[in-house]
Parts: structure tokens; sequence; C-alpha cells
């Protein structure tokens, strides 16, 4: 397909990519101790082995009574209850509550046999060494955390596919789960190519700039719980860039190239691609302003993604459809609504219809609510993102936003 | 002071806590590689020494000129212009434009000395093999990104206290600056207490949990950008809870304890963490839920933060106090605006007033936009945060929320 003859609009073009990978495409799972899960994806559904809590236990400092016993009791009618014990900590509730008995309970501690309710300390008063009075019935169940309340054996308490976060993590170790299985981290090759590119370390001579694109990406995959491989600079020279996608496509679970931007160059980066295997090139141009030159590719097993070669389309093209990639990869099936903030724009901002725009904005709080204010700079250079906290999305069929519309914002 | 004698509201409690950090404490700095600072703090700002991009670069594919020669071309009057020859990507414009003369060149290479514009290559016609026809005149600056438009020499591009994102990165390396300060991860000591509390690997007796706290608040640590350092499970006794925290409070720049939840328990972890030295214990009982037990202390150059035991209060809390405690130890000077998503809630909620609520929700997608729904369970167990996304606010002054009143939904 030639570059740009028809521009796919960008969820169409994502729809398109992802319905290419191949159907029986599950993330790889790895066992790894539950202790140093944060921020994986499970592997498949965590099920509870045995009830939480295990025991019942009471919410309150208190004392554990028969409901029964305390019906009726008032200021006028208190009723008396004889202490048989105090349940310790950490020990199993050893005596069985009698008609008329009531136990010291601490939170947290253990309901004992016979006993249907709790009753705060300062709901009661002493009436002897071994006697409590109460001036307030209790009602079945006050102040008891029921055995299996949080949780049921059988239950599936984490889907497959959940992040894992510190929460995730307590309820698993709550489990006794030690041990689970995630998804592995998806290996992402990442190629700059570009003769004008050297690496960040040399002094760049005239006409050759530093290489961005392989450590913004890098970044961005690390963050998205992938493991960033990457293949260096590679010459603008068909054979040389061949070499180089084989060896990565070989090698790895999911390909991007940063390719120079000039048309020539992106030509030979679509051939390239197109030559690593069926079903290939799928989308050769969005209309979407940064990345319109955009490829997105399903090579046998393995997506690969052609981004332009300015550092901010490329990272805004690698968000919206490098990242996608790897979080089916990873199997995670994320919340479904989007994580912005919405503020109301800061100045009018000019677009052209038939072509979503990428604008970014920095976020100011201010007495009537948090502005936009768009970040300055017409070209696309890597600091606008750096003042930049997110970007706004025009949507295809606006040719403009007005000072004052509320948007909504992507936080980076 | 007494536990609840004085309940502080959590905006009062957090500004007593950070005002009594020694004024002098700052991050300590570390030198490390830009390619591995994704997450981190920087220690200092960042200057550029050098401007960025460090020559003029044309933005698209085409011809370099010089603007006035261009001047008046139309379609009924082109002017023409002979071909000077190629600028080569990576290589500098060795070239020299004289009057009437236009040079090729590619996106992102460097323009010749004497061009001022350039014009895309599908606005030209060749005229003859060595000369191009214009129909349009060119404006001076046309696609030429100018030498030092996205950074200036001696510029601050990256303030002190800022985190380090994917274009952080990028822009760092895009000026050389392989290595940076950033401030050193504070190490954050986790103590957890309870003579009922086992570690995740045992069974579980009787009266027996297994330690939850210990490893959410390590994970919501390490998410936070510190290092968390377990201390294990130590019994509720104060000498056994005195020798614990004065290591801790020795080795550590912050110290967590998540103490059980009984008020004796409280009371003997309030006067382990006034001993560990002045300015000591600031707040003792938050008008908070859940959260109340909380306990903020500053002790010499240490902060020490008690955490209720139930591991939802535990994890609130840390969120509401130790977060911005963390914050602060690693000089971060986040964005000013909360990261909330506005949802509608899907059912009515009790509320007390004069204590703020913080209410787990599950955020759904409906026809009429977000919904936020309470997660339901009256009682705080750690699966209660596993099925939300994050937590409403309720504030003090409030005595509920109404069914579809749009709230702040606080993403976990």
């Amino acid at each position: 397909m030639p570059e740009f003859l028809r521009l796919l609009p960008p969820p169409e073009a994502l729809k398109l990519f992802l319905r290419a990978f191949p159907e029986d495409l599950k993330p790889q799972p790895e066992w790894i101790k539950t202790e140093r899960a944060l921020g994986r994806i499970t592997a498949g559904a965590v099920v509870a082995a045995s009830p939480l809590p295990p025991f019942r236990r009471s919410t309150v400092d208190g004392y554990a009574v028969r409901a029964e016993d305390t019906f009726g009791a008032s200021p006028s009618q208190p009723a008396y209850l004889r202490l048989a014990g105090e349940v310790l900590m950490g020990r199993a509730a050893e005596l069985e509550l009698r008609p008329g008995q009531a136990a010291t309970v601490h939170t947290g501690g253990m309901i004992p046999e016979g006993a249907d309710a709790v009753v705060m300390l300062e709901d009661t008063q002493r009436a002897a060494q071994d006697e409590i009075e109460l001036v307030k019935a209790a009602a079945v169940g006050q102040n008891v955390l029921q055995a299996g309340e949080d949780v049921q054996p059988g239950e599936v308490v984490i889907e497959a596919g959940s992040l894992l976060r510190p929460q995730e993590i307590g309820g698993l170790l709550a489990l006794g789960r030690t041990e689970l299985e995630v998804a592995r981290r998806p290996s992402v090759a990442i190629l700059s190519t570009g003769d004008e590119v050297v690496p960040p370390k040399a002094e760049p001579g005239p006409g050759q700039v530093r290489d961005v694109n392989s450590y913004t990406l890098s970044a961005l995959v690390e963050k998205a719980g992938g493991i960033p491989q990457r293949y260096g600079i590679i010459p603008d020279q068909i054979e040389a860039l061949r070499q180089a996608a084989r060896r990565a496509h070989a090698e790895s679970d999911m390909v991007l190239i940063a390719a120079g931007s000039s048309v020539s160059v992106r030509d030979i980066t679509a051939d390239v691609i197109q030559e690593l295997g069926p079903p290939g090139v799928l989308v050769h141009g969005v209309a979407l302003r940064p990345g319109k030159p955009t490829i997105l590719a399903v090579c046998g097993r393995v997506p690969v993604v052609g981004l332009p070669g300015n550092p901010v389309s490329a990272l805004v093209v690698a968000g919206l459809f490098a990242m996608p990639a790897l979080r089916r990869l990873l199997g995670f099936r994320g919340p479904s609504w989007p994580a912005t903030l919405t503020a109301a724009l800061a100045a009018n901002v000019a677009s052209v219809a038939g072509r979503e725009d990428y604008l970014p904005v920095r976020l100011e709080v201010a007495p009537e609510g948090l502005l936009a204010q768009p970040v300055h700079g017409r070209s696309n250079l890597i600091f606008t993102l750096v003042r930049a906290d997110g970007l706004v999305r025009i949507p295809a069929e606006a040719t403009g936003l007005e000072k004052g519309e509320r948007v909504e914002v992507r936080l980076f």
C-alpha cells in the first residue's frame, strides 16, 4: 500500500492492527514472588482456597456477648453479664460463652463460640470484678466480622489480566499466596534509524543530532511493563535496516522502528517491514498529527510499528499504537475509562478537519478551575513535551477548539 | 497528647506534620545514568549548555531557497531557481546559496548558508535537470527550525524536584547529558505489630492472620520512589517495639509503624514514637475514616507515621500522610492538581459530619458517563480495595452524598 494513499482515522487504524494479532497469541506466564509483583499483570485468575477472615473477628475493643442476653436492656433495666474470661490476640477463643456470660475481646480478636455480637467497651460499665452492666441491647452480628465476609473459598478474587497494585499484593498474601503466575514482560526491540543520528555521548558534528528516540521509547516501554532492547542506530541503507530488523524480529515480542522523517527513508522502512512476514504492513499513514507517517504491521507473531523520527511524534504514536499492542501482549484487561483530567482550554487552537490532533498542554490551577495551556512552539521538539503535562485530543471533525472550551487532558 | 482528645482535620494534621520537618532537610543527591533515570526526581536544576537544535534544520523534504528569489512567484509568472546541490543527512551543508540558487534538503537536514526558507518538494516542479520552478512565493523562515528554537544555552530546561518521564530522559540525552544528579531514594522502615500476625507463608492458627501491611506498604513506598525496608512482625510488647523502632529510626529516612488496632496497642505505639526524639508526636488522632488512630511524628530528622493495623486504613493513611512526607524527602515539587476523575455517584452514601470519609469505589462506564459505584462491605477488608479503582473523599462538612452527585475519584 503506497504511503498516504489512504490515511486511516487513528481508531480504525488501531482496530485493524490489533485484529491482525494471531488469535492464539497469549502472554507467556512465569512464576514470581508475590512481594515482587508490583505492576505486573496476572497470567490467570486467582481463586481463594480459604475464607477471609478465616474466623469471626471483633471490629472493636469490648465484650463478646450472646445478643439474646441483652434484649430489652435499658438505662432503667440494665442487663448484667458475668465475665467468663479474655480472648487473647493471636490465640484461639478457648472458652465457649454460656447464657449470661461475656468475654473480653480486642479489635481483630477471635469471637468465642456461643457469642454472636460484641459490645464496645465504652458502652459498658463494670458492675463488679467479674460482671459488666449493659444499658442497651446488642444486635446479632454487631461489631462482628463473619468468617468469609471478605472472601469465600472458591471465589475468583483477582481476574486474569489484572494489574497488581499494593492492595492485590496484600490480598494475595492474606490468602497465603506467596507466589503467583504473571505475564512475562514482553521484550520490545527498539531501532533508531538515520544517517544524521549519533549516540547521546557523542559530540554531534555539523548536521548531526543525538539519538533521542531509542531512550524515550525505552522509558515508555519500561513504564508500561515491557523490557526494552535497544538495537542502536541504523544507517539509512536498506540492507543495514533489513539485517537489523530481521534480527530484532527474530529475538523480540514486538519491534519499534523510529525511522527518519524523509519520504524515501519511510518507504524503505515500510518495504523492510513488509519483508518480515505475513500479514505484513496493515496501515501506512494515519490521519493524525503528529504521527501521519505511522506504519502498523504484524509479521508472523510479532507486531511491528514504524514511528516517525521526530521525537514528539514518536512518543505520541507509541502511546496511541505501540502501548495498546504491548498491553495486548501482556494480556492486560485494563480499565476501560480514559485516565484524563478535564480542564478549560486557555487559548484558541486551530486544527484541520479530517485529522486527529494531539496538542501538548501544561496544566495550571486558576481560581476558576484547571486550565490547559497549549505549549507554544510550532515544531514538535522534545522540550515541548518536557514543558507539557499531557495531551489534548482534538477530534478529526473539529476545525479547532475555542478558548474556555472544556477539554480532556490525557496525562503523561 | 492523649489519643483522640482532639481529632484534627486531615489537612491541618498534614500541615502540622510537614512543618515540623527540619528546615534543612534536603534530598541526598546521587549521580546516575540518564538512561536509567525513569521515575527519579532531579536533585538540581538542569541548565542547557548548548542550543537545540544546534543548527538550522528543514522540517520537510524539499529545496532550501533564498525567500527573496521567490517573491512575486505565481502560476502566471513562476520563479526559476538553479539547483546548486544536495545537503546529505548527517553532513554539514557545505555549499552556500547564491542568488538564484536552491539546494535539495531532506527532513531534519541542515539548511545551507544563504538560504532562509525551504519549499516543499510537492510545491515545485522540475523545469530542467538542474532547475526548479516555483509558482508561489516562500516566506522567510518557512519550514525552517531555527538553531536554539527548542532550547537556548543557559536556559533552565528541567527544574530541581522534577519527575523524570520519558520526555525528560530524551531531552537530557538530546543535550548530551548522559548522567545527572537525582534525589537518592529514601529508605523507609516498615514495622508491622500484633501478637495475632504471622508471616504470609505461615499457616495461621486459630485467632491468627497473615501479615498484609508490611507488603502493601512496601509496594506503596516502592511505587512512590522510596526503598522499603521491612523490619518484620513485632509482638505487642512495649520493649520489643521500642527496640525495633529505635533500630528502624537509626537506620532509615522515614519509619512507618502499622500498629494493632486495639487502644492499648495504639497507646504503646505513641509512647514508643515519643521516645524516639523531639519534636516527637505532633498529631494523635485525625477526623478521618478510615484512619482515626493515625499518629504523625517527627523524631530528630526522621518522620514517623503510626498507621492503623487494618490494611485498608493503613493504605489510606499512608496515601494521605506518608506519601506527602516521602515526596518531601525526595524534594519532589510535583503537580499541584489532584489526579482525579469526575464521576457520578451510583448510590446514596451516608457520612458523619465533622469527619472526612474516604469511600472505595469501582468505576463503570455507563451511557450517561462515568459512574462511581461504592464498593460494598461494611468493614475495611483488603479485598474491598482490590475491588475498587479509587477513593471518593466525602468532605468533613457533608453528612453524606446523594446518588447522581458529581464526585472526584482519586485513582489508586
